[in-house]
């Protein structure tokens, strides 16, 4: 059976709730980084262990959180040996504001799947923006390297939108669907 | 008196108007590159006798058009020379989506700009992204490398956002601004 | 069978020859854009079969060629119709330096790639830089992304370094390996 | 007179040695983030004050380290209130590879100088590789963004190639010039 990790730092919550709704999307498992960057060692052994990984972090100052960036440093094992060699990869990430860089997030992704060996998989979703668009739509904030979301900075992760979500759902599932065909 | 060119290609008429914007803050002068990707001899001397140049293009499948690129690859004759050296740059895009890589467009415009020897200078804006926020905000897309504009696709430049045209007219002041200072 | 398509620019005969090592390496087949940015209806036909999509091109003023980003533009078309989606995807570069912003090159064909939907597939060869390693070892520039090779700009096509050309052969074959893997 | 900060961290001491050249080449005073990611409040201070923040890190995994990055994140305080607005920003890098992502990490560096409303200045520096060039000529490993440095992974700090040093030297010069002038 197709094994899905999530690998995630969620600052308040939202990039938890995004890391949920890929999860659910993929039949996958999620990893948590804590508050200090760390992994514990049955997350890493679930990573090892996966045939997908899926990467999350909230944009903070036009990148990853530095507990990801933690995380990421510390994959400088599985990477020495090249453990993660031909697993599928993805990305997705959170902020309060529409842009804000979050495409460097998802680049800084692309570019550390890259150095493990990996395959990047991204929304394969086209956009859909014309005037009768509406925010809530799948891919409204129109992200093809990896699905965003963006949470206004006074808004709890109870009110993220819930086309972002759905799109991190869909997401989740092409994912799957991409590591069970690269698997057979 | 300082001296500022704004070079851009427009499709459809709505980085022309974004242009325009720019060159209203800025007190600058419009370049345009044709459909071919050609510039003038004019234009070319107009660039050459900038104190800041700002560069402009739609976003077209994850970054300038190829008429743009056109241009910057008929800017290695100044750049052979390093005449546009120390020059003031920045650059500014309109898509019609809300991301759709309009990052990986101002991010090339700040390689070009480095490869000449330039001096880099963003929005200078900070983001204002609440509950509250609302479409036409200044810097609503909340972009800090480079203004960034959105138009659906269905819509004309006449319906572009105010709050997006803004955004521009205040970085064209802004490389205005600071182009002066360098320049005493 | 797996069908690669390696689709390239070639300014001065450099690039050519990293995209025939490529193709040797996928035992796929070369599609020309001409040195007007265009490309034949055979060639076009050739994309729309092939399971993987290579891209090449120099990088000139720090991204690809004006008319390699002709063809980009063009690719709006299959675009439009996702008719690209779920086919892998790599690119290679060559340029007169060390550096000289290839990274930014390979960035942009993995962000069209994502545009189109498909799946990126870099070079998967660690990299192997001690005090020992020579020029002409595989991967010596250390990219992970996709190849690079870098020819001197006074160095004719014949002088490409061995080492650049059987990296690029690497990449062939495992994109082709790849491929298959997928397409079973 | 103008005041120049070298903010940096260094986790095997090659970064360090570049932030000293760079730091003699600016006059600049330097400012160590701590193995845990940290600055002390006399760093903070010297930061606030300066005219010009240069930024170092090794590349590690594709990007900053873990300790710069934890350095940017708690940089969100001053920019909240744009404190570091219309300050000169630079950025340089050191790793064990040729390319090996370094072009990632000075474009994250771009990215959060314009979070922060700051203006970029790259080398300035033009590229000179032709088939005569040397390894320890300035910016052989020809970036324009920033310096870069690559010492092979066994090599120690004494070993760094005296071409890079110079180069980071002649950064830091440039660096001190701009922001001199626009000081004035």
């Amino acid at each position: 059976m197709t094994k899905v990790a999530v690998v995630f730092h969620s600052g308040y919550g939202h990039t938890l709730r995004m890391a949920q709704s890929v999860a659910q999307g993929a039949g996958g498992e999620l990893v948590a980084i804590d508050a200090d960057g760390n992994v514990s060692d049955a997350g890493w052994a679930t990573l090892g262990a996966a045939d997908a990984i899926i990467m999350g972090s909230p944009t903070y100052m036009g990148s990853v959180s530095w507990q990801f960036k933690k995380f990421a440093d510390a994959s400088s094992k599985p990477w020495y040996s090249q453990d993660w060699k031909d697993k599928i990869f993805g990305g997705f990430t959170n902020s309060a504001n529409v842009n804000g860089d979050k495409h460097s997030t998802l680049h800084y992704f692309m570019t550390l799947a890259m150095q493990h060996g990996g395959i990047w998989v991204g929304t394969g979703l086209n956009y859909n923006n014309t005037k009768a668009s509406q925010r809530a739509d799948v891919n409204y904030l129109a992200s093809s390297a990896g699905p965003m979301a963006q949470t206004a900075g006074d808004a709890s992760a109870e009110e993220m939108n819930p086309g972002d979500l759905e799109t991190a759902r869909l997401f989740g599932q092409r994912i799957a669907e991409v590591a069970t065909r690269l698997r057979a």
